[in-house]
């Protein structure tokens, strides 16, 4: 090793995204770049990237010493890695590496994105509803075409519901707030959350439903947050309420869902997560009007975001500051 | 007249919407009730609703003394309502009562509701392309239907242009910085706007586009706005790039637009706003896939909002205070 070694960085990326994240350094590399205007020793230069592949057997794993990586492709050959320091995993979670027996390395997760990720997704779909996206595009693409002011719901004025506000949760109150929305959460433990009118618990989850025009379910799978959005809660909605669950499939008991979609007791589902995913072919929420399906993608990270946890973790690496995120593998998270 | 005249209200409402308005007031003024907690005296009690029409030829004008009404229809009535006091108008603008004689009465317009509009429905397209709800949308239409994780464009870390940032465009500010968004600004003196990272003149404009991911157009009509969304400025843009106009349909080069659509300069167009409305049947933005149109409706008010604002202004009224957003005769504004 020459005297360049200590403040270099050579990373292998084996990810079913592998490429993505590869051009998504190379390009956010340039840009820190700019922002600092340092030239010879810039940032960039000391990193490498030094294996790029979506499959284990593409890794040669006596070269790997910093490993950016899906844990579920790292698992296969970490306990080859003997030159390993740093895996900096493109999960939030990290069961396959912490089921692995190699421990004598830093393990970081990706975290501090899915809150931007998921405001957008949420108030994606609450937007469509308010302005009646789909009713002006069904206008336009009429013979002839319709001008005509379809019926609007304006966000301004609303109640947002949010089952389960942990800090995913308290990532959309900034956004509602903005849109002139009032906040009221529900959580295990109903302690005060700053933004909230209110915190509900389960004791008190139909009166929460009762003062939300809109509700979205967050809540971790537990087996406290079985069917937890009932029939009984369903029926406390609006007809122009908007149920968004981008929780855990199992929260929604999926028969009442139907029935209360049909009836009218709550005007659209925006579903996320299911019992089942793939969401089976012949599951009846994929033909249902009043539903919108996404493939379990509301926060679901992107190259650049993986690429950004990365570099702002890499640099922190060459300035031997502590790294974001660690894993502890005797807690398990 | 009897002791109660001076604490009640006799109000008429002439509007294309009068009955959707006097809906919202009826029902708005039940949640008066409950928010005051008053019983017998009740501000819902005082607002009497005396005349309904959608069309002046149903409405006695001798018996008008409060007056809700679209501009152009009061015009048609107001030199014989002798008895009038206040008319609140139903738009912002009230050209058709600015030019009629009679000038012994208070007239309010209405305002302080089209930027919480606005926000509304910017973000309601931006955020449609960001999370690719069209691609979602096409999959669960699909038989059989695709559980697929479509390219999506987060809008945190992106800047979002304002062409035109007077009040309405500052509304977007706090939503644009609630999803981590910069915001800059156009506007005809540069002058420094709160929450900006900079403000642009139409001297800078390509400098402007240059810097912004997404371009919102709320300039108003002038000579000077006339075709600022140029080939130039198109070209300035990003493949990724959402331009929204809700301006006026004067700012945009049409053929220019149409061109750097088919070439991909920028991803998508919103119109609200034409040079000729209804847009006419033939007109190829209707059939173009990168156009969504909505019919001058971006901002456009809603009965509860028109109820909201003479309800307010009821209450100041009764109350013997200065009613909000009043004319100016002389001033013509």
């Amino acid at each position: 090793m020459n005297s360049t070694a200590t403040t270099a960085l050579d990373v292998t990326i084996l990810s079913d995204e592998a490429h993505d994240i590869a051009s998504a350094i190379t390009q956010q590399l340039a840009s820190f770049d700019i922002e600092t205007h340092s030239g010879d020793n810039a940032f960039s230069s000391n990193i490498r990237i030094q294996q790029i592949a979506t499959s284990p057997k593409d890794i040669d794993p006596h070269k790997v010493s910093i490993l950016l990586s899906d844990p579920d492709l790292a698992a296969e050959i970490i306990e080859q890695c003997d030159g390993l320091t740093w895996c900096q995993s493109t999960w939030a979670g990290n069961a396959p590496l912490l089921r692995a027996n190699k421990r004598d390395y830093i393990l970081t997760g990706l975290k501090g994105i899915f809150g931007k990720l998921m405001r957008e997704y949420v108030f994606a779909y609450l937007l469509q509803h308010a302005r009646n996206i789909p009713a002006f595009d069904v206008n336009q693409k009429a013979q002839p075409p319709r001008w005509k002011a379809e019926p609007r719901h304006p966000l301004h004025g609303q109640t947002l519901g949010i089952l389960g506000i942990g800090s995913i949760g308290q990532s959309l109150i900034p956004v509602a707030h903005a849109f002139g929305m009032q906040v009221i959460g529900l959580s295990r433990n109903g302690a005060p959350v700053e933004g909230t009118e209110a915190v509900y618990t389960k004791a008190s989850i139909i009166e929460f439903a009762q003062h939300a025009d809109h509700i979205i379910n967050l809540m971790p799978d537990t087996p406290e947050t079985q069917n937890v959005i009932s029939h009984e809660l369903l029926h406390a909605l609006k007809p122009h309420s908007i149920l968004v669950n981008a929780g855990r499939g199992s929260a929604i008991d999926e028969d009442a869902l139907i029935t209360c979609l049909d009836k009218g007791t709550l005007a659209h589902a925006v579903l996320d997560v299911f019992r089942q995913e793939p969401l089976p072919r012949n599951h009846p929420f994929w033909a249902h009007p009043k539903v919108s399906i996404t493939a379990h993608t509301a926060a679901e990270s992107q190259p650049s975001d993986v690429a950004s946890v990365f570099l702002k973790n890499a640099k922190r690496y060459l300035n031997n500051q502590p790294l974001h995120y660690q894993f502890d593998f005797d807690k398990g998270y």
